[in-house]
Formats: C-alpha cells, structure tokens, sequence
C-alpha cells in the first residue's frame, strides 16, 4: 500500500450563492489548477466526486462525468460520484486514496460539490428528510434537527448539559468561520443570539444547527513519493477509521453515546501509530452544536457525559487541550455535504502551510484529524493527516 | 497491490417486481451468504453499493448505510454509495477491488439495487432522461433512446448497418435470456417481431431498448491468498480499463464510434498482459441493439463499420468468434443500473463454474471482460476477469 500525500487544492465561497452548480464547480476547479504548482488537468487519472443527492437538488445524475467536462480533464483510470449523504465528500477522499494508494492512479482528485439553494426551499427541506432513513424514520417525524434534539435532550438528561454549553460550541465556531473567507458566516453569535433565534427543534435553536449551503471545493491526492514535484508541503494521511453500525433509530447502539465514533478513533489512531495527544487539530462534523459535545467525549478528550463542561472551560478553543475547528466548522462555515470534508481538508492543508488567519492559526501543528457523520451519527469516518 | 479474488454472490430474478428495494436487498443478500462456503456477514469489512439514482426513484439517500442494516452487516473499514448511471455497479466492483487490492479490507461486498417501477411510470421515464446531462441535452429532446438512436441512424448512414441486423442482437439476447432464471424476458424474439414491436425513437423499436428493471445482486471480494476458503473456484481480477471522455453530446469525440471504449480495450488488455483473442466471453453493455454492434467494433472483434456483418454471421453467439452476452444481455436480462454489473460479474462466475444451462455455457472458457457504459457512451468501464 503506498503512501498517499495530498498536495493542494481549492474550493469556493460557501454560503447562498448565486451561481449554479456547474459554475460552483468551475469556481472550484480554477482556484484548485491555479494553487498547485506543475499540475495540469491532463494529468489528472481519477476523479471522484462527493455529492449527497444532486438527483434532487440539481435533477442531475451522471455527475462526475459532468464535473470532469467543467474541470477539463478526461480521466484515464477511475471516475465515479460517491455518496454517503453528510459525508459524502470524505467518501470521495477515501475512494481516491484507495486509487493513489492501490496504484491505480498516480494523480486522482477528490471533489466535492452540492447546491443547495432550491427556487421552492420547501422542496430542499423535504430533500434533507433524506438524512434519515425516510421510509422507516420519517413517519415517526424523524428527519435531521428532530433526531439530533432528542440526542441533546437525552444527554442533557443524563448528564445535566445545558443548553447555555451547547450555545458556546456555535460562539467559538462562528468566532473562526469570521476569520475564514470561505464561510457562509462571517459574524460573531454570542450566547444570547443563540438562545434567543428561532426553535428548530427542542432544545435546538437556529443558530445550533449548521445551514443549507451551496460550496464546492478539489483536493489532488498522489503517491508521497511523487508529492514534492506539486509543492514543497504535502500533508499526508497517515491513519483512517470508517465504522458504520446500525442504521434505522432504533438499530442504533446508543443515542447519547457515539459507539461507532469510538470505535473509529481507536482505528484511527491504531493504524496512524499516534495517540490523543499527538493530534493538534480537529476537524469535526459539527452538523448541530450537540454533535461537537458528543464528538469531545467520544474522541476521548473529556470523560463520558464532561462535553458540556470541556466548552465551558475553552477546552477547544486554538490554545486550549485541543483546537476543535478552527476552521469555523459547519456551523460557521456553512455544510454543502459532499463539499464538507473536501472543505475540512484543505484548510488542514492551509493550516500546515501556516496560511490561516492568526486568531485561528494552530502554530506548529503536526497532526490533524478531518470527521464526518453521516445518517443518524450510525456512519463515522476518520482521516488523520500529517504535514511530515 | 495484491492481486483480488471474487468468491461468489448472488442475485435476485430481475423485471417488475412485487417488492420493495429493502426486500430486493434482503434476497439478494441471502442469496449471496448462502452460496458462499465459510463467509459469516460478520467478516464484511467493506461495502460499496451501486445504485444510480435510489433518490429519485425510491426517494432515499444514504443507501449504502441502510443496505448494510438489511445484509445484517456492519462494515468496519469503508462504506459508500458509488453513482456512475448505468454503470454504478461496475462503480460499486471497482472501488471493492481498490480496498482490497490497496489493503484497506480484507473482505470487500460489492453489491448493487435498483428499484425502477414505480407507481406513476411517467415519473420514471422523468428520472430516466438523466442518463443524460438534462440541463444540456435534455432541452434538446435529448435523454438515451434519441441519442442512440441518433447513433444507429450515423452507423447506418455510414456503413450501410440495417434495421435487420440490430434486430439480430435482440434475437441472439432473448435466446440466451430464456436460458437464464434470473432473467426479466424468458421469450425468444424473432427479426419480424423486433420489427413490429412499437416505434421508440427511429431507427429503434421496442426490442432494440433494454427495459426498465427491478434487481439486486452481492459479491464478495479478498485478497487472492484468501480466497480458497470460500471457494473452490475463485475468479480473479487480471485487469482493466475505465476512460471518460466529455460529456454533453456536443463535446463527444464522436457519434458512430466509440472512442474512450477503444481506449479502455486496449487499457484493460495491457494490464491483464492478454489480446484479444484470449477472452472467451464477453459480458457487454447492451442498452439498446446499436450498442452491442459499436462494441463489437471497439473492442476490435471486427473491422469498423462491420458490427452489422458480424451478428449476421452468428460471430457473437457461444461457439462463433467470441461469446458476447451470453447472460442474456441486458435487452433480455433487464437492466436494472445499479445492479447491472454486479449480474454480469456473478453470471461470468457461474460460467466458470459451469453452473449454466448447456445451451448458453461457454466450455472451457478462462478469460471474461465485463463491460458497462454511461452516459452518452462516454464513459466505459472493462474488467478482466480470470479462472485461473
């Protein structure tokens, strides 16, 4: 198995966006061909898409085909759209690892795109119910803001969290998607904002969950021998962990308790040879402000049921235990599901090459890690990345 | 990268099908552990599904989760949906092969479901027209009869190929099909009756179009050292080629040849170390009858512009120059996309087996390349399938 480097890339302002999801993808594809230095679209062998239902959003299917047109390049080895709703994108990552890593590819590109501002937002609502298992979940009401309110009301529950804790993690993200040109939002929520925008769903306020987005964004991977013709800081992967369990709520092993997640990170960390403690940076899916307390507990920085108290303490904050998405996360950034991860990497990329804002800036940081969840949080997917 | 193994699968009887995309899964995945010696759905560490477009035609997303619940399995290294239109299921196989072959998973399932009846079949033809690029071609009465049909009335202009002769391919398919149990079409059709079967899209007629197909099928993928604990009579993957060239119509390299195919030929052959002449059988995309003639061009079996010539002689039947489709093809077997390749892939296996009937078995037969394509032909997938 060969070691694979990740060597640049590009992605586009996120937020409401008026251009479609073609131009998202040339805004993308531009920015990703003009950062990487001795790159040119010919070379291109793979190319794997991230996109979570451009069938409904976009009425298109064949995407990555048409990706590759918008791109330029006609891929000679392996083309294909992965999809895994809310971690969509890191599929395609993991897909275009498997390519440069088997030897199938020497050049192969992880995309990601979703446009998700419809003309009628009622139908790209009806289109998100699809995060669960709609069939089996959704005629017990159950779509994405009600599962995660009842995770939040039973760790509450059983833990005493409140919802003053769950405010914060949407503070501190807000507070670096501010410093990220990429992020849909760009100003400061505090505490009360929080708790005083519109219920979505108990205990969940607007400003607990992560918006609708249009984004699209391109991260090149190749073999790590060959990384040093594209740029002179390659990161590489250097561990992952995919553990899927269960599906339908009442398949899952816990509600308050990320079982999968737990067993991801000791995989993670198992096959990268590190522990906890070597990991400088965390790119969470922080898809509700629920999911990032829970994410500190199952990762093992704070004890079982302490997550509400590790924000509480700055624990994640740049400088604190551990920089929990300095990029902004999806609740600062925005979360275009198959964009999300390919998002999340490259601004580990940036953060490596010390090409971030200051007030975000992991100074000397040598390790990170990139999450996704996806359903139910029943699918939980790691990618440890170094810049050695 | 180590050299992957196939060691069984199964599938369900395809066409309209009184039962939903869950209980396709549930019987092709019982189907699949019980024809595998030693193989308990505890071992699957990976599970790729294809499925081109279950959002539109089942409204669900996040599919490769809910398969893995229906199997009974809990993928703990790699789960995905893989999208790629008509050939999604040779998507599914091919990044099966890629976790296997890079080392990520020991035991791989590639599976594949579609459900395509729907209760308004209008709604289904809708889908259908994204075989295409919809935004593009679809406002120029574009989807996949008119544009093959457009192919056909080039082939003909060009080389003189007859209505006849297409009819021929349809013929020669649904003999094969009857012999086939899990085939959509189990009646023989004759040249007259291809002829008066009703108008689609001139040249084509009702026979000369694969039908719109329920169906799931599963096989399972490891290491080669592994495989003789599940089998007596793995398969092996020897080689392939996948090569994407534009997209919308107007970016095609051509309409009466199919040049990324000749290209994937030759890519495929080279690395499986083999000519043409050792493939004993040919499982071809045979979405409409034009397809099966071009294919016998590109892959080289006959001169360009001789596709028609070629069936007229009987070459592609078991016993003339090369078994094309002896499966039935998918103008006898249905073509229901995602599960489309997995079929072809689990029918080769049988052949090597000899588990056929007679009068479709291909004796002795070593060497198979499976073939799929999407789009508007510009995308074609080959593998190289070996028994020994």
């Amino acid at each position: 198995m060969r070691k694979v480097a990740i060597v640049g890339g590009g992605g586009t302002k996120c937020g409401k966006r008026d251009a479609n999801w073609r131009e998202l993808v040339q805004e993308a594809g531009k920015t990703m061909f003009d950062n990487i230095d001795n790159l040119s679209p010919k070379d291109v062998e793979a190319l794997l898409v991230g996109a979570a239902q451009p069938e409904r959003f976009t009425f298109q299917v064949h995407v990555a085909p048409m990706v590759a047109e918008h791109l330029g390049i006609t891929p000679r080895k392996v083309i294909a759209t992965t999809e895994l709703m809310c971690a969509s994108g890191q599929a395609a990552i993991r897909y275009a690892w498997a390519c440069v890593a088997s030897g199938m590819a020497d050049v192969a590109v992880a995309f990601g795109v979703e446009k998700m501002f419809m003309p009628d937002m009622s139908e790209a609502q009806t289109n998100m119910t699809c995060v669960l298992d709609r069939e089996w979940d959704g005629v017990n009401a159950m779509s994405a803001p009600p599962f995660f309110a009842m995770t939040a009301q039973r760790h509450m529950h059983e833990f005493g969290t409140t919802k003053e804790q769950m405010a914060l993690v949407s503070v501190k993200n807000h507070h670096y998607s501010t410093m990220n040109p990429l992020a849909q939002f760009q100003k400061e929520v505090t505490v009360e904002k929080v708790l005083q925008s519109p219920m979505v769903a108990p205990p969940l306020n607007l400003f607990d969950c992560s918006g609708i987005t249009d984004g699209a964004a391109g991260v090149v991977l190749v073999p790590a021998e060959h990384a040093k013709r594209y740029t002179d800081t390659p990161m590489h992967i250097i561990g992952s962990g995919q553990v899927s369990i269960g599906n339908a709520i009442n398949n899952l092993a816990s509600i308050a308790e990320w079982v999968p997640l737990r067993m991801a990170v000791k995989e993670a960390c198992t096959t990268a040879k590190i522990t906890l403690k070597d990991i400088d940076i965390a790119e969470l899916h922080d898809c509700f402000t629920i999911s990032e307390i829970l994410e500190y507990e199952a990762f093992g920085w704070c004890e079982k049921g302490e997550g509400g108290k590790f924000i509480e303490e700055g624990e994640p904050y740049v400088g604190g235990k551990i920089a929990v998405n300095p990029r902004g996360g999806l609740l600062g950034s925005g979360h275009p599901l198959g964009a999300t991860a390919i998002l999340q990497t490259l601004d580990i990329f940036q953060q490596f090459r010390g090409e971030v804002p200051k007030g975000r800036y992991v100074s000397g940081a040598k390790t990170a890690v990139a999450h996704n969840l996806s359903g139910a949080a029943n699918v939980h997917s790691l990618i440890i990345y170094s810049r050695d």
